[in-house]
């Protein structure tokens, strides 16, 4: 219900109180006693340093979660005893309202999950009144962090609608990639899907990687030529009411796999795979993580980019090196959401970057996201160490730098069962070469109108086809 | 040159040299004995509150103003005896360089007009060194401010190609006008050819204004659907290397203008053609203001909106409840560009938000950008004060809410005998209703290839054609 049709759940006010209650809960866990209340302040308007602009504002994730209000400037207070919530906005008489008219308590009220709407001014008030004998600074951001790591249904329509949304931006980046000159381009293709369908905030920078520029983990640049590339990695996601979606795929530039590239995609493709099917409450994400080493070290003795014995090539963390960061993160308000107890001290480099450790629940959001990557500054010293370099064939390895890097990257809700996936972007390789060289092919005969060379237009057209998007938007 | 052809300019290194010699000059203006060292840290590498992912990186003003440098973490060093500056970059050994290679001070002095670079860790030393017996903190600030305020001919340069830039997103807004369905599709369309065309970062957030929403001066929401709406605004403008456009265009979004739209489109394109006319080197900024109120009291009471006497309604400040804001502000590499001296305490309401105040040297930048707007909220005041009521028709005024509220905006070069204008954007009232008219009408034979289904493809169609794009970017 929640995956096939997010908006009839989110007609619906964003569950604060529900919130403030299983938050109350995890702190009496840990205080039984624990009495007296919760008090949050909201993000601040901030100008950008020496200017009169105002800063983007992002709201403090902590205030998301417990009064879903997007506005700047306010606190929120919750009395444990009596279980009432109150919220306070700014109140700004005398003010030139240029941005947009003033919102009331009433107009709040009637739109947030809280019992009272106040104004700020009022806020002192009521924290002197209420006193404090014992101020706990840590309980309640601890307790926050560990209560946002299972997802209600409200906040799981919320990431439903943010992939949706970036799922159409990827398509739509996919039939480009052949006509496009440069990465860019690509970058505003994504963009101007996000922006459109009403997603103003990406959940992070988008990296459009051409080549071997894909080796590169966190490429920012996102302006080189696509001319003679092999690939496309495009990493990118847009945020929904402060909810993150977070996908990557890997596009062939040309519409067609070089040898290589399919036989380095195959593996990613095969390495998600089989750690989708591992996953179900209560999974050791650790034991995921090792089963894709596992999977890529199997894909690469096959390719004799390996060599050797697969046992001692993972006792010895050789993969590493082609594939040097964690299967995925948690995600929700954050693209690397919280509580996943990472160890980036761990002496293990195969699971120091590895950002969740530990069991997942039912209810939780993980990104299963494998790659294998084509990285000279990362594979370098491997070659060079002869722990790892005997397993290593050099000379295999030179035909593989074009590859660049691949990764394949979904969102998954942890089930009791099993996991759903949220991402619903083409991976298949074969879909792959067929969806773009369809749009390469496409007859003039089959723009409908004029109108059809503005973008939004091209993605109702598309969705009307039944092609890859397959939850409409409307 | 500059205007026409700004990427030969623009191979050159920016002149940061010329700028600390130029900011010691006007230290030595005020301060004769003035010696020692000009030190300026740049913008630091910042993670979003409670989360690991960066906040957008804008490099400070008086930083990039002294270096040309766009990097991060970086510090700025310029002994005025010696006439030496030195640039100190960051140095990471042992990182994983996860986003881009490291810069090499080699690389960056190539790249930048500095005399030194050295890394970051040196940097202690290099003060300590010197020693500073007399530390003024505010000249350096105050002294950049003002050398800021007239432009050479690289920041001329850089300037004129985000005017560019913006030119193309405009024209795309206005030929989408018609089969868009809402704001949002439209301010993704300016985003779009912005970042195909390279330029990551906006001046400023676009606001995206249609109907009686074009009132609210700094509209945010961009959201509205189009549908049963007369005009659209849209203030938006790329940035390029640090340095802003500004660009305000009113469009019917039926591709025809109503009686009413169209005689407050031209009282407002006669405001500013008129307060062009006066620019040259030395206007009094005042006086220009000035001048656009009292055209916009004769196009009103020409309408029948104001009635009585023209001097008397000026007197009463009465136009100031249509056109609420002031006639431009610099531009440079901030929107509202340092420099201004404006009096925001000023109890004349004619002038309290007029961000330049005084005369405007040649060599200078100033947005040119009257407008007239019909907005409830302003409004109302003065139809309650007697005062201003005597001068209102009401009756007459009713017939023009629906017009909302229309802006035009274009970015002036102060010149000795007058002023060149940067901004090729088409404001002429039949132009745009011709160009949007054409848009509507193109039969599908003249779209070239299913490529032209792709942003930058319009784009390069349209410079082709050699329609309103008047300085093609390639």
């Amino acid at each position: 219900m929640v995956i096939s049709s997010p908006e009839s759940v989110l007609e619906g006010k964003y569950p604060a109180k529900a919130h403030a209650r299983r938050v109350v809960d995890h702190i009496r866990g840990k205080l039984p006693d624990a009495t007296g209340v919760l008090y949050v302040e909201g993000r601040m308007t901030k100008l950008l340093e020496d200017n009169d602009e105002p800063e983007h504002f992002r709201q403090r994730r902590f205030f998301y979660y417990l009064t879903g209000c997007e506005l700047a400037d306010c606190y929120f207070l919750y009395d444990i005893a009596s279980d009432k919530s109150t919220l306070f906005i700014p109140h700004q008489p005398g003010q030139r309202h240029l941005e947009r008219p003033p919102v009331s308590p009433a107009e709040a009220l009637a739109k947030y999950d809280v019992d009272d709407v106040k104004f700020t001014t009022d806020v002192s008030d009521h924290i002197t009144f209420l006193g404090f004998d014992n101020k706990n600074f840590g309980a309640l951001k601890e307790a926050v962090e560990v209560c946002r790591v299972v997802k209600d249904d409200y906040e799981l329509a919320l990431m439903q609608k943010a992939n949706n949304i970036s799922a159409v931006g990827h398509k739509l980046v996919l039939e480009r990639v052949r006509a496009a000159k440069n990465e860019q381009e690509l970058q505003a293709a994504f963009l101007a899907a996000s922006v459109s369908q009403g997603a103003k905030n990406q959940s992070y920078s988008s990296i459009v990687a051409s080549g071997r520029a894909a080796a590169t983990l966190h490429y920012v640049r996102n302006d080189l030529p696509l001319e003679g590339k092999l690939n496309l990695l495009l990493d990118a996601g847009a945020e929904w009411s402060c909810y993150a979606s977070d996908i990557t795929r890997t596009f062939p530039i040309s519409g067609k796999f070089s040898k290589e590239s399919r036989e380095i995609y195959d593996i990613v493709l095969r390495m998600q795979e089989e750690c989708i099917a591992m996953l179900k409450d209560g999974v050791l994400w650790d034991d995921v993580h090792y089963r894709a080493h596992e999977v890529a070290v199997e894909g690469l003795l096959a390719l004799g980019i390996l060599k050797g014995d697969k046992k001692a090539i993972l006792d010895a963390r050789t993969s590493v090196a082609f594939f040097p960061h964690g299967l995925g993160h948690y995600l929700g308000m954050d693209t690397h959401d919280t509580g996943g107890n990472p160890n980036y001290e761990d002496k293990d480099t195969m699971f120091r970057y590895l950002r969740v450790r530990g069991r997942l629940p039912a209810g939780s959001v993980i990104t299963v996201e494998p790659g294998i990557y084509f990285c000279n500054f990362i594979i370098e010293p491997y070659l060079k160490d002869s722990v790892h370099s005997q397993y290593i064939d050099a000379a295999v390895l030179e035909r593989y730098w074009d590859v660049g890097g691949v990764r394949i990257e979904d969102n998954l809700i942890i089930t009791s069962s099993g996991a759903e996936n949220m991402t619903t972007a083409i991976k298949d390789a074969d879909e792959l070469k067929r969806s773009s060289a369809r749009n390469k092919r496409a007859p003039v005969s089959s723009i409908d109108s004029p109108e059809t060379l503005w973008i939004p237009e091209v993605i109702k057209r598309n969705t009307a086809r039944g092609l890859q998007v397959l939850r409409p938007q409307e």
